[in-house]
């Protein structure tokens, strides 16, 4: 069977967009300590800072919450669109359908614009909202202006403006979803965009790769896990089943991260002001104590710290966001890393070309 | 300004299903010469050979020709949606939307199926006919299920059954579409797929990087140059006045092939029958001979011989084909290799994952 490599290793470009350190637990955005951005910085601030490559001035803020706010209009063409497909479709593909859907000339032109990176990161979270209230039957809900990003999302999602806590939470986790290296999703959508293709067209494959399972950030096993708990008292007796049963506890270590996953750290401290008064989110942080020491007691010596996960799925859940659309919230982050990278890659374009070897069998006659 | 490789020269996998060989003019199909299987087989063999890696049985062709057949039925809500799009969405976005669109889950699962391969592949030349159709404001033309894939694309098109000598050319220019190793297109698609996404996800990829110019395939610039050109009388002064000026006559000569490309070749075999009975396609034959000719005069030594593109532009013009589905045309042949790559990816799957070098500044402070 032919061989794929992943490219796991080979460098497919420079960016000044983004820094991965597992090692040294580092996550940097264009020179900022991701932990620090998402508990003192709002989504269009750091959505700034990636895509211009600095911090905006407070006008420049204003200006881009502005912006960002005017883009919430959904076209009456695209809610037709999306009431039209199957309540079967994923809710990741009807994303990528809109998305292509919204290609008129101004969103899809060569090269693509900064406009177009707002635009769009602006009204994903329209679309993913709208979708879901409609599939569950329930009246749609307009975007409100005066709410910013995180917050309005929220609103769409539940019909409430919520409570300020929860936006805190909420804004530092996408906050730390936008943006993590040349990630699959992130590499798919500068692919596409390197043939000279376009802002829709690009994001359009990368929601195509965020919509596999490997691709990860997505909470939904740690949920599982949390759920089947279900009580504090429970905590204890469940680690140490699975744990004796040498099963793995999700939220628990990193891929990449080999210290404390920093996102993880600034979801902690993001989360203070949750503590003691949502009994959901108080059970997760009881099971995060009562992994970490029976983790030390089972497998001393190993330091398995909480990972995002963990701390995505514990938010996720105490906003009573259904597990359907844990995906396409993750999406509605990193959508500010992949269009900084589309406006990266067409920066200084190459088209991507790799080699593949021919492991099938040859002509048994000459040409 | 960061600097993007383009992955040139890096192997990204191996693969069973094609062989591009520039320098010796090779493109093989799983064992197959392409130039060979053009001109010979019809494109549901090619298809079942590069799905399956063999080529068909009389009993397994006409059992393929009928699920494709049956698979052209484009459903209601499609119909729909696509009414919906503003008119100004290029064609490929429209494609992407309703690739995407089609993604429930007997089209979507995980792991993708030759099924799906199948349906997708049958159904896109539908999509594209139908839109076109709707565009022009002329009445929709529903598929035949008797014709084959290309008489019938070329059936939904224009309204006419298309004569023998016709479909033998498109078929020929759709199966050299097929397949060509690890260009852009194919190489999103399995890295949309690679996350365990799914085959329309993964296809909306492909479609994405298809469209942009740099992909090449779209004899668009040959076409311009024929429309200039106009008459046989005007190609002798018209090249050489290119010429003079160092200007560059399209069409001839590629990035890959140094010697004859074999996708030439073969369509210069599979149009014989036309030749003499169309005066765009004469044209056409008569611009490429005095280019050769000038060529040599003026490049003596440099032997560059007519591209795909050229044989291309020749046969969609007296086709009649619109320039505006050259590009969504080729689709409809790359989309066999597309599927394959995606199934042959799914069979030994490895997320691509490359890394980055980050080149932006470090934070001020410690973290």
């Amino acid at each position: 069977m032919a061989k794929v490599t992943g490219l796991e290793g080979v460098v497919a470009g420079e960016t000044d967009i983004g820094l991965v350190d597992g090692e040294k637990g580092f996550l940097v955005y264009r020179g900022y300590w991701a932990k620090e951005l998402a508990v003192s910085k709002c989504y269009e601030e750091v959505a700034f800072l990636l895509w211009n490559g600095r911090l905006p001035s407070p006008k420049e803020l204003a200006l881009l919450k502005q912006e960002m706010a005017e883009s919430r209009a959904l076209p009456e063409y695209l809610r037709g669109m999306i009431d039209l497909l199957p309540a079967s479709v994923p809710l990741m593909l009807v994303l990528q359908s809109a998305v292509a859907a919204l290609g008129v000339p101004e969103n899809a032109s060569w090269p693509p614009t900064l406009k177009q990176a707002v635009r769009l990161t602006a009204i994903l979270p329209v679309i993913i909202a709208y979708r879901y209230r409609r599939l569950q039957g329930l009246p749609v809900v307009e975007p409100l202006a005066d709410l910013g990003h995180a917050a309005n999302y929220l609103y769409m999602l539940t019909g409430k403006v919520p409570e300020n806590a929860h936006v805190q939470a909420l804004s530092a986790y996408l906050i730390l979803c936008m943006e993590h290296g040349m990630n699959a999703s992130t590499f798919a959508g500068r692919v596409v965009l390197s043939t000279e293709s376009d802002m829709c067209a690009a994001v359009c494959g990368s929601i195509g790769a965020m919509k596999g399972p490997l691709h990860g950030g997505a909470p939904s096993e740690v949920i599982s896990m949390l759920e089947e708990i279900g009580t504090k008292e429970n905590a204890e007796p469940w680690i140490r089943k699975v744990l004796d049963h040498k099963g793995k506890i999700m939220g628990f270590g990193h891929r990449i991260y080999k210290t404390k996953d920093p996102r993880a750290e600034a979801l902690q401290i993001a989360t203070q002001e949750m503590i003691g008064k949502d009994e959901s989110f108080d059970l997760a942080i009881h099971v995060e104590h009562t992994a970490i020491r029976l983790l030390e007691e089972y497998k001393p010596g190993r330091r398995l710290f909480t990972n995002v996960e963990f701390y995505a799925a514990a938010i996720l859940r105490a906003l009573e966001l259904d597990p359907e659309i844990f995906t396409p919230t993750f999406t509605s982050g990193r959508i500010v890393g992949w269009t900084s990278h589309i406006l990266e890659q067409a920066g200084s374009n190459r088209i991507f070309r790799p080699q593949s070897v021919y492991t099938g069998p040859m002509p048994a006659t000459g040409i």
